[in-house]
């Protein structure tokens, strides 16, 4: 029931780590929008583990098939399937995990809920199951170039405590793209990739933030009062595996500053109003105001260590976890494919709601 | 279209703060819950202005009539209807608004957005909507009762810069409403009191953070992969006015350890399983895990001032705008109420679709 | 959770026949339309009991209040929230009826469902539960013919055995409104006449059957698959107290076709397609065509009649009902309100979801 | 956007007549819900044409892939997928098709709503769409299985003007299934058989009527006032290709009798309320009261005849349209399977919100 998001733009997906794939329906896409295997394709390839000595060595090659709603390179109106089957899975390293509760994975909770669980691999907890999600948003990416949207571009501005330096509306997909890490900052990006080399040697893991822009938001966006834009982000972004915080604008840090300073003064420009300062993150009301939408993501450090654990088993003894196999230090760098289909997600859904609301 | 919340048990706000009322309507709320007047009066009296010398001298009784949905003293199963109508309205001290936009209030991007708005008070951006949310809240906390959970205790935990001194766990109700900043630690508390004092004296206004915890609520609950509880709580908690940031458990400080030091171990305590350490917030996987649900939300200082702002009219003329009228300078003592409100919403909701999901 | 209807043009519905009152949460409704509370009175006092001595003589005036959403005679975009409040509620006329099951009526069924139900009236099984759904249709009617719709004209056809003799697309709303049967056909509205008063005579009831065309509907409304246009008015309708049968274009009676009989030819007519025939009743595949929609709704002889009755009570004893108290003979003449209202609902959420699809 | 059905057990479905396949996605099924593939195939083999010398010669295996949230013959409680792949696509048999408007199919409307078509056959608007629905009821079906509900049968009532004289309540699925034309009056299928080979001699095609009966279903349920269970019922049924109407219990013909006669007088049996009649239909204030529900669905003689046809193409040009290929002249005996499928669906969504909403 948990499985769908959007309100006219919406996706629904499906599939576990292992099992016979994964995939994702498209349902609301507006017809006649320019669609190619590839536009899906690029963004999976970004998302992959294995795509840089940084990620998780699973190789895993997720190519995406398109079963419906495409019609001579147009989409048709109609639900869009997208498939991708699983090709290494490998139940058997999973066999010791059969009865074994690993720390801060959702083994426990999966179970508690449903009775049961798939436990050859992390069943739809699995980061795997952001496959629909990443093609879903390039999807969404589509319709939002043919309304005349921006780019969205997210990109690693921390790991760990190594923040990189860079001003968030003038960082470039190409700029991120250049980098295994996807910060931007060069500097930065080596001193991270020295610190993620580090914990996958010592069997440790990294967190940090994921800071993403929507460029070219047209003013109107967002439906109060509980779908609120930023409302509607924060959700989104939540619901990525391990993301435990949001901010939009100003976030946690402009609560230290007073309304003076905070607001956001208003002149006009080329006959549009434009704020001078852009502490709203470009939402007003929970309606985006024309300005950059700014939002930071934060990821806690991946649960998947390859030290030893204490825990508990179905049978609540305590056991000593003795972690094995394939372990990725630090999602970061993949986390920013799944964030940015989020936003994308979002704001084509919001951008078709609006259209529905306009005024006749 | 954005004026409903929840899946199963839903609420439906709705009302302008200048015209007839403002209201909710609660449906899907389970027959047979003990349900009283003085149950939603209270909290809308911890919500209402002027219930102390810190919050906007806005007089506002905000009595609550029942109109439907109960019968007895008892929930009927069907919608429950709560209105409050509007009294303190002053529509002419908003005429120097009609053509203004304030900055970094909801006036520009609702004409943005509808191109017409009530100008007589923030409309539905006003903080008076929240009304129907602390009401609707207050049903919730009735079913959650009944189904046996813990309390939800929100605090002040930040005004500005002053940080409380207390230990989330251990807050009771009885400490926050001993206090007239809602922050249980005095000491910080007096401190609030003089900033917001001060902030009041300048025209100015603050921004901090309430910290919400959810006690006794059973593992199982939230729905992977979208409406995952923490998702769930994101979204509410951005939706309401004011709010730039959430995070759950370890939130952003947590992306600064490493997997080693932040995953949670389990243990066996009573037939249950604990975790030691609840980095992860009482949520891992999107469900709840048994452990106390621990949140922080972010309000940025309100953006009603009393100081002279740059700005510009409908016409794209740059205006000052002198703000006139009454002035809240820190919201946060009444936005406990409206956390606690979103908190138990979303728990009420989520355990009745739990309910649905259970095995048969 | 089953007060909601529509998808973008949204009712949310509450109110017991016999508590506060009755009202309706209009939701999506775009913003700038004109609307005044005539609008929405006219209708209500089209659905209401007592206008003419046919109908029930339970004198209810139903005043309806605009509470929100609504700004110098325009629409807000935000909700419309509309209440009645209960005038003529009689609870002591229903004290007979506090332990007993009425046949055919929703009694035993609350109770099984609920566990508990107001027994002091049908609750919200009352047809005064439809004057939330007649007033929001009065919105939506606004905003089709702002949209360029036609008229909304249904009729009664048939009242038992008494068939109009009237061609449905010729039907105008001023002949329904001339006759107190709303039965354009004057010859058979007299018979009518003569058979309700003679079921009222005696105690009795009797069913019929409304039809209704939508005038002017432009090709392209419809979701396929499941929210097809039929689909969609098929479930409108039968949501209706007392409905329990349903028709689009040709019906049942179609199916004694042969195909070759059955389809409708298309061919052009100013730049138009048509169709020299209209058994699809102006929907195809799901979708309108351009043509007249036309439907027919058939409801059953009303459950309250004045002749003693075998039933049960709560505690399973059989009892004999003596009916007292008012007495409506056929809900036939008010019936056209609420199937003209829900038609009026479909289309328009049908309208405003076209809008959201449309190839930008 | 309308490719979605159900509130809490939901299917999504997905697929044109003429692409990678067919499919749909069960979300919302409770776990620990015995599940074999062959639960599905044996529905789909029912549905299929080509299953006897009366269906339409189009030979599609349509054999099913469960891909997720199975494991180990057991529902996980995560999304269901299931693939069907397009075997038996001709599309150079619609070449002639491109441009021309079918009678009485959805060529042209689909044409208006999205300005483009998937020629290559019927597209969304294909009888084979309803594969995803099938496979949907099935999994519906087990989880009703589980929840101890009764049978489901439905048959064929009547073929053009031939009706079968059978007692809905008796018919057994064994009946059903021993005749070709699932109409278990042996006599009347006889005549049926006759008329249908007539039919397709003729190139002509027949409507007719499926009669469903849902037995075993406990008192409660369906969602008062929109989502009653008639109207979910009506909804689902209505969505079907070729369904022109629908009835409840008396339905039209209930019309014609006078409250007295067609009130249902309650009894005690067995500590249960019964009724003595049943013109209600197992429904009465849209909740189920114990009884059996009956429900018949009309569907119109299939749009496919072979005989040469007036319309216009995309020009608007008049042009005869010389049917070819297959052409199956009465799909009555494979619509059993969609109408209890899609009954299934609703029981066991409206099953599971009873669940949530009961007192606790």
């Amino acid at each position: 029931m948990g499985s769908s998001f959007g309100h006219l733009f919406r996706i629904h997906t499906w599939g576990e780590s292992h099992g016979g794939g994964v995939g994702v329906i498209v349902d609301g896409c507006p017809p006649r929008i320019p669609l190619e295997l590839s536009d899906i394709q690029v963004e999976l390839d970004r998302r992959r583990p294995g795509q840089s000595r940084l990620t998780s060595p699973r190789n895993e090659e997720d190519r995406a098939e398109i079963l419906s709603g495409l019609f001579e390179g147009l989409t048709l109106g109609t639900p869009i399937s997208i498939l991708v089957h699983n090709k290494d899975a490998r139940p058997a390293a999973y066999e010791h995990l059969r009865d074994v509760y690993r720390p801060s994975h959702a083994d426990y909770t999966y179970e508690a809920k449903y009775g049961i669980r798939n436990w050859q691999g992390g069943g739809r907890a699995s980061a795997r199951e952001t496959i629909g999600r990443v093609a879903g948003g390039a999807v969404a990416r589509q319709v939002l170039r043919r309304l005349g949207f921006g780019e969205i571009v997210g990109y690693v501005s921390r790991v760990q405590t190594i923040e990189a330096g860079c001003e968030p509306l003038e960082v470039t997909r190409e700029q991120v793209e250049a980098q295994i890490t996807r910060c931007p900052d060069a500097e930065a990006s080596e001193r991270m990739i020295e610190r993620i080399e580090q914990a996958r040697h010592e069997g440790n893991s990294l967190g940090g933030v994921v800071t993403c822009v929507a460029h070219g938001v047209p003013p109107g966006l967002g439906e109060p009062v509980f779908d609120k834009l930023e409302a509607e982000l924060a959700k989104s972004l939540l619901s990525l595996p391990a993301c435990k915080g949001f901010e939009i604008g100003s976030g946690f840090a402009g609560t230290e500053l007073t309304g003076i300073e905070h607001n956001d003064p208003f002149y006009a420009e080329d006959s549009r109003v434009r704020t001078r300062s852009n502490r709203s993150g470009g939402v007003q009301g929970g309606i985006s105001n024309g300005e950059p939408i700014v939002l930071r993501a934060a990821f806690k450090p991946t649960a998947t260590i390859r030290q030893p654990q204490q825990t508990v088993n179905r049978e609540l003894e305590a056991v000593t976890l003795e972690a094995q196999g394939r372990h990725d230090p630090c999602v970061l760098p993949r986390a920013v494919s799944m964030v940015e289909a989020m936003v994308a997600l979002v704001l084509c859904d919001q951008a078709l709601r609006q259209r529905a609301q306009t005024a006749p």
